[in-house]
C-alpha cells in the first residue's frame, strides 16, 4: 500500500488502513529518535511553516523537532507576532504565507474548521495541529501508536475517554481512530461537559466513572481546561476532582494491565493523583516521545512519502 | 558588473546599474525556490541575525526563509524578549551581538537613520529591513523586480503611489527606485496625508485619485496604519474610503492593462476593495514570492557575491 | 585528560584542571568562529533546547549560535509561551520535554537550585544557563577565559568585584571559579548588596570602592539589576554611582594595565562611566566574543568531547 496524502486535516476522512499505513511510517521514524545522530536528509530543502494562533509549547515544539530531524527548514509564525494583530484574515495571512512558498503549513487556530477552510484555498500541504474542538489529528494518531506499542493492536479493546470532553481539543478525533481501528470507546466526565449527541460519533456515554472505567483495557483522561473555563467551571474543581479524577483505588475496577494516558500538561491532584500519573500504568511520557515520530511520518507523507530520499 | 556592497542601507545611494544588478541577481534565486529541494549552500556557515525591534511576521519569515534556503544559521532577536527592556542603548545591543559574530545583521526599527547610525559603527554587513518612514530597501526593490516582471522593464512607466503617504515605511524608496529606473512618479493621498515638500524627491502631487490613477501603468496602493493613528485618523475611515480607496469603477481610469499593487496586509474595503484585491490586475503575492528573491540577493551579495559557491 | 560531565551546574564541584580543561577546549572553539565558514559538523544530529524561564537575549543568542556553529538543531522554548502558564511543575514540563529526546537542555531558570534539581531526574544533559542568584556556569567561564586572554594566567592575580552583588546572578560562580584557578578576589558593595557571609566563599569584603579596586589586576563591575528591585533601591541611583561607580578618576587606583569587565547589559553612568565602558582598558566586548567559544566547549564536552567528529 501507498498512501500520500495531500493534506492531514482530520481523522474522519482517513481509512484504517490508511492509519495503519500512518502507524507503520511513524515506526521507522521513531528508531531515528534513539540514534546518536537524530537526522535523516529525507526532507533536505524542503520549508515547514509552524502557523500557530494558540501557543502550544509541546504541539509546536514537537512539529518543530519532527521536521527538524527531517532537515526541513522549519520556520515559527505566532499569532501575537502576526499580522492577525493588524486585522488580517485568515485567508490572506495563509496566501501570503504560501506565496513563500513552503512545502508544509501546520496550523494551530483556535477556530473549528480553520485548518479545512485553508486546505481548499492553499496549494500546499496542510497538517492540522488542532482547530478548536473540532479534530487534532497528530494527537490522536500518537495515542493509537502508543496503545498499540503497549497492547499490540486496538481490535476489540475497551477504551475509556474520561473528563472535560466538551473543551476537549483531541476527543473527536480519538473516537473517530479508535473506532475505525475496532476498539469500543466509551466517554464520560459530569454532565455540564458532555456536549449533547456526543455517543453519535461512536461512543458509549457514562455519567459515572467507576462504571465507566470498570474493566476498560485503556484510559484517557482529558485535561481539565480551567483557564479557558473562567469563574464559571461547574462542577467546581473540588467536586470534579472528587467525582471525576483518577487514583490508585478506582483505577483497580479497570483490567489490571490497563494503560493510563493523558495529552497533557497534567492538573496533578485534579484529573489525575500523581500516585497514577507517576505510576506503573502510566505511558505519558511514551505518548510524548511518540509525538514526534508520528509527526516526523505526517510530515514525509504529505511531503511525497516514498518518493523521497530516506538514509 | 560585479556589485559586493557591505551594507544595504537604502535605494537613496545606489545606481540604476546597482539596482538592475540586484534584480538580475535576483532572477536566478526566484528560480531556487521553485524546485523540489528549495535549498542551495551559498551561505553555509554564515550567520544571519534578523534584529527586528517591530514586529513584521512578513518581512521577517521572508529574510528567515531566504537565509534558510541559502544555508545560513539564522537566528532571531525581538525586541520584547531583548535586552531593550533593560534600557541598553541600539549602538550597546548591536555592538554585544556584533561581538559573537554574525556575518548579516538585518535590522527593523521604527527610528528613522537607526541602520546607517548602525553601519557606520559595525564591522559585520547591516542590511535595512525598514527604518520607521525613512527607508525599507528589500521593499521597494521587490516592487520594482514585480514590475519589471510583468512589464518587462520600468523606463517610461507611470506609476501611481496611493493612500497614507506621511506614514509609509517604503514610499521614500520606491520614489528613489522607480525614478532611477526611469520611471513617472505620481504620489497622491488626502492632504493630512501627504508630507509637505515629497514632491522633491521626483514625483507630481495629486490630490485627486481619479486624476492621479489616469493613463497609469501601475497603482501601488499603500497600507492605511489605523492602528499606529491612534483615535485622530484625519480623515476617517470611511471618508478615506469614499474618496482614496480603488475599486472596479476607478481602476477602469488606469491603464487596461495596468496592475495594482500592495505591501500587505490589506484593509480590504478600506484602501482597496475585495474585488480589485482579487482581481486580474493584482499581483500582491507575486510581490511577497518576489520578496524571497530579492532577500535572497540581498544576502548573497552583502556576505560577498560571486566569490561565494553557488550550487 | 579527558572531561566529559555528564551536566554543567556549576563551578563549584569543578576542579582547576576541570576547568582549565574546558577554557582550552574553548580555544580551538573560539577559532571557528573568526573563519568565512564559521561550522562544525561536530553535532550534527543533536537535539539542544535552550528553556528560558527568563527573558535573556544574550545568554539564549550566545548558546543558539554556538549550537548552531557545532550543526546541532537548536530550538528554542521561553516561559511566556510554554505550558508554565498552564501551572505544570518544572519536572513535568522537563520530562516531557525529555520524552521528545533532546540530547541536552540550557535552562535558564529564576530558582536556585533548579538546575540541580532536574539533572538529578532527566536522562539528557543539563547546561545551567543561570538559576536564581545560584550558579551561572558560562558566564564565569567565559570570564575567566577572557582574564587568561589578556593576562596570560590568573594565579596570583587580584580581581575585584563590585557592585549589587546580591543581587548577581554570577557572583558565586565567578568567587568559586576564581579561587580555584588561583586568582585573590575582593569583594565591595554598598552594605545593603553585600549578603552576610559572602567572605566564606572565599573573598576578602570591602566596603569602599577605592580601597577594593587599588593595586586590583581586573575589576569586575556587576550590573545594578535596577529593574528587579522595584522602588525600593537602596542606596538610590544617584548615591550608588556616587560611591560605587568605576570612572577614569577612580580607575587610576588599579593596577595599570587592569582591565575592567562587565556582563553586561551595562547602565551607563550608573556603575560604569562612558569613559571607562568604552576605554582602552575594558574587554566586555572580548567577554561577549568568548561567551559563544566557551559555550561551544560546554556543548561539546556534555555531548561526549572527544569521541564526537571535529572537522
Amino acid at each position: 500500500m501507498s498512501f500520500n496524502p495531500k493534506h492531514i486535516l482530520g481523522i474522519k476522512n482517513l481509512t484504517a488502513d490508511e492509519i495503519n499505513f500512518i502507524l507503520t511510517t511513524a515506526e521507522s521514524f521513531k528508531e531515528i529518535n534513539t540514534r546518536q545522530i537524530k537526522k535523516v536528509p529525507t526532507l533536505r530543502g524542503k520549508t515547514v511553516i509552524n502557523l500557530f494562533y494558540e501557543a502550544s509549547t509541546r504541539t509546536r515544539t514537537s512539529f518543530e523537532i519532527a521536521g527538524k530531524r527531517l532537515s526541513a527548514d522549519t520556520i515559527n509564525i505566532t499569532a501575537a507576532s502576526s499580522s492577525v494583530v493588524k486585522g488580517e484574515s485568515l485567508e490572506d495571512t495563509a496566501r501570503n504565507i504560501e506565496a513563500m512558498r513552503p512545502d508544509i503549513i501546520v496550523m494551530r487556530h483556535s477556530a473549528s474548521g480553520a485548518c479545512d477552510y485553508l486546505a481548499q484555498r492553499l496549494h500546499c500541504s496542510v497538517i492540522n495541529a488542532g482547530d478548536g474542538t473540532h479534530e487534532h489529528p497528530s494527537q490522536a494518531l500518537l495515542d493509537a501508536f502508543t496503545i498499540r506499542q503497549h497492547k499490540g493492536h486496538l481490535k476489540g479493546l475497551t477504551v475509556t475517554i474520561a473528563g472535560d470532553v466538551a473543551h476537549s481539543r483531541v476527543v473527536r478525533s480519538n473516537i473517530y481512530c479508535l473506532n475505525k481501528l475496532g476498539a469500543k470507546v466509551r466517554v464520560t466526565g459530569p454532565r455540564t461537559m458532555l456536549p449533547v449527541g456526543i455517543e453519535k460519533l461512536g461512543c458509549e456515554v457514562y455519567y459515572n466513572l467507576d462504571e465507566a472505567i470498570t474493566d476498560a483495557d485503556c484510559i484517557m483522561m482529558l485535561r481539565i481546561q480551567h483557564e479557558r473555563q473562567g469563574k464559571t467551571l461547574i462542577p467546581s474543581l473540588r467536586e470534579y476532582s472528587r467525582f471525576f479524577a483518577l487514583n490508585e483505588d478506582n483505577l483497580k475496577l479497570a483490567k489490571k494491565d490497563a494503560i493510563v494516558m493523558h495529552p497533557g500538561p497534567v492538573n496533578r491532584g485534579v484529573e489525575l493523583s500523581s500516585s497514577v500519573a507517576d505510576g506503573p500504568q502510566n505511558v505519558i511520557l511514551d505518548q510524548v516521545e511518540n509525538g514526534v515520530a508520528i509527526r516526523m511520518a505526517l510530515l514525509y507523507l504529505v511531503a511525497g512519502g516514498e518518493k523521497l530520499q530516506v538514509n
